[in-house]
């Protein structure tokens, strides 16, 4: 996969509206700002569109599945053309079924569950916990950490050489690093992964929100994704992709909706059919306003021109990492070295700081948002800092002090609602905070750091 | 249990304001009328309250938890503040763990996947199939349906004394059935239960909307419910009790959030060290608007007297029963008798008519929704309707023609927005379609019952 560099079209280079953009914070030197949310891969704003599709919607909600008055199939209808919204911006191949989770973390553990009992697992050291950790009944092969996309490819073929062939066999890969932005060979991972008989999953967390995602054309089997960091912060996920094994494996919950008919046996039992589409794994009544939420960013995202918007985010993941470039103290954490494409999440150390110190002076003396810590990919960030990968560090643990090797990092990331001020800010702030230290010391108290104001500012 | 009968303060006598209240829906005999929800059983409208909390918050969305900026750092004291104002609402015990979910169903089978190994479970047909059907890995014994409170205990009695007394156990009841509105005697079956050395998980998705639940006071180990059914319908839910066997058991989804430390072994595996906090049972990123709608909910409802809102929920109930025993086509269904305490759920059969072309015409003919089916809890309804409980009669399956004994039936049910107006509408269109039928015919096209508008009105 690479990304798209196609032309620009200068009107729509603006960010596209978000919620929260004229909230104020206050700053600990005094007045307030506005806020600059740059913690986008953790979780997005909501889209404006999406939010007043939402509230469009709230009045009219109702009961779906088999409710007879006219705002429960009103809501039924929404809620399964939701379904054939989130097809459509997936491009998925008529046979696949979408269904509708809680987050990408609740997709792949529902793929966990779904999958065969003999099935192989073949997942990269360096994915997120959520792609890392479900597989736990399975069998599963860790692959060390690639430092070149073809490496990657390499190392996953290497593996299924070794596998037994005629066993079932699932790659799980993110399609973008929540740590580094760098994009995966996907469709190189998916040729290598079926020319061995095996199946693959793509997390999509975090490239869905940045990048035109086609099931087709990127030849994998399913794809998993979050609302909450598709600007669509309402509790709904999909997992997305071929119905076999989901059809096969027993539901992921049990309870009604899933089931189609329950009845007490002669011996006191009790049988139940099952349900053989996506309803399956959908039992209890379904977030409506949460699917709903995720089909109307699918929407919006489309209807502006998804190129403009990567163009436009490219733009600005090419100004961060010049900025950051030209601080010598700064750091910025790479698997795949400085030419792998990748999108608008960057995470970076400071020569002389704690993370967790740089982060908070980012908040409180400059009404920014990032993230500091280990970014729910252990393995990886240690790798990328150099520290033992083996080494059980704790996410929130306490810092290194000043002037130790930092053992946590900090991210910066952003997307579709971001405006260029953001950036800047970001930029200048890094730059200041460098050259001229913070104004306030920080501690960290009860997990959060925050300034010590037992102290007089340092200013 | 009992429900209360306090004197009504006549000055909180209005229902809560809901969204929704001003809809207007076509009738397909010509006009439009405001919408009657009365299907709150399996869905209810989002208070006004909750969603003008909702609508507040969403600009101030922010990553919880590690995030630094200002937002997160809101966001994830709100997430946290959730947590407590349902504690506080269930009237929890200190050591009891809130741990959020994505409703009931979700809830619980997240504890059964939590039950030690070895654990019995004890649940009685009647249940709805979200509390019937999730113990699929242990030894279950399905109670026959008790016609009185006090032989549910006794059928319970008869069975734990049977058991192997030395064995983990469980038994799951729901507060008030989704079918009949009835109470159970959650206190009598949780001191049985108790005193013969099992724990008991109360199924509280239809009994806290309409009645105040007190986990101390009702001496039971768990207590589920959903959002959505409480005016809060974004997607999540909660599971509340004893943390013991919730901290020993499995995390429920792997994934970040659940995970404190990992890293790579030796040997090439990994290693996670899990959370013992609720965090354990809660991967990935948390559905904060969800989790903080619920407790604006739970607010609301403490705020507005809780008392008050079931005095005058007893009241509509009282004239739907009143109502609909002056209709003598109609057969309530009664699985305690007409003394039984009840919430406002009432299910119903009209003779001679199919329960779905009522539904229908409910609907068409006077905006108010209504649900027809077997409400997911199969051998219940079968029970009730004296079909044969092992039937296995599909939910949604093609209906009875006029005449012919029902193999559905229709519920009504209502709680804190429910004008009177509705009520009475329901009523008098009752007995209008039972005295003079329906002023079109209905046929089901794609599962869902609709006018057949290939034929004349029958007026």
């Amino acid at each position: 996969m690479s990304v798209s560099t196609a032309a620009l079209d200068p009107s729509v280079c603006a960010p596209l509206p978000v919620l929260g953009q004229d909230v104020t914070v206050p700053l600990v030197t005094g007045g307030e700002v506005t806020y600059a949310a740059l913690d986008y891969a953790a979780s997005a704003p909501a889209l404006q569109r999406v939010w007043d599709d939402v509230a469009a919607y709230a009045p009219y909600y109702g009961s779906v599945h088999r409710g007879a008055g006219y705002l429960s199939q009103l809501s039924t209808d929404l809620f399964e053309n939701s379904r054939r919204t989130v097809a459509e911006f997936l491009g998925c191949r008529p046979e696949d079924q979408v269904v509708f989770t809680r987050s990408t973390t609740d997709s792949l553990n529902l793929l966990a569950a779904a999958i065969p009992a003999n099935c192989q697992v073949f997942v990269y050291e360096t994915e997120h916990h959520a792609s890392l950790l479900p597989w736990r009944d399975a069998e599963v092969t860790y692959l060390n950490a690639p430092r070149t996309p073809g490496q990657a490819v390499e190392t996953l073929e290497r593996a299924l050489a070794d596998r037994d062939p005629y066993g079932p066999a699932l790659v799980c890969v993110t399609g973008a690093s929540n740590v580094t932005g760098e994009l995966w060979p996907v469709r190189e991972l998916a040729a290598a992964a079926h020319a061995h008989g095996a199946r693959i999953v793509l997390d999509a967390a975090q490239l869905a929100p940045h990048h035109p995602v086609d099931i087709a054309e990127l030849d994998v089997d399913w794809v998993a994704f979050s609302g909450h960091k598709l600007y669509a912060p309402f509790g709904s996920g999909v997992l997305v992709g071929r119905a076999d094994w989901l059809q096969a494996a027993e539901p992921y919950l049990a309870g009604g909706g899933a089931s189609r008919k329950v009845a007490r046996r002669a011996d006191g039992g009790v049988d139940v059919d099952w349900h053989t589409t996506a309803a399956r794994h959908e039992a209890g009544s379904p977030n409506v306003i949460g699917v709903y939420s995720i089909a109307s960013a699918c929407k919006a995202l489309t209807e502006a021109g998804f190129d403009n918007l990567v163009a436009r985010e490219q733009e600005l993941v090419s100004r961060v990492r010049e900025g950051l470039a030209e601080v010598p103290e700064v750091q910025v954490l790479s698997l795949f070295g400085d030419d792998a494409p990748r999108v608008g999440v960057i995470s970076f150390v400071v020569r002389g700081w704690n993370s967790s110190h740089f982060a908070a002076a980012l908040s409180a003396e400059y009404g920014i948002g990032v993230r500091d810590g280990l970014f729910c990919a252990h393995p990886l960030v240690r790798t990328l800092l150099g520290s033992d990968p083996q080494d059980p560090g704790e996410c929130g643990a306490p810092e290194a002090e000043p002037g130790e090797r930092s053992l946590n990092a900090i991210r910066v990331s952003f997307g579709a609602g971001t405006p260029d001020e953001h950036i800047d800010r970001f930029l200048r702030a890094v730059t200041e905070l460098v050259r001229e230290g913070a104004q306030w010391k920080y501690r960290t108290e009860d997990g959060r750091c925050v300034p010590d104001r037992g102290e007089a500012p340092q200013v």
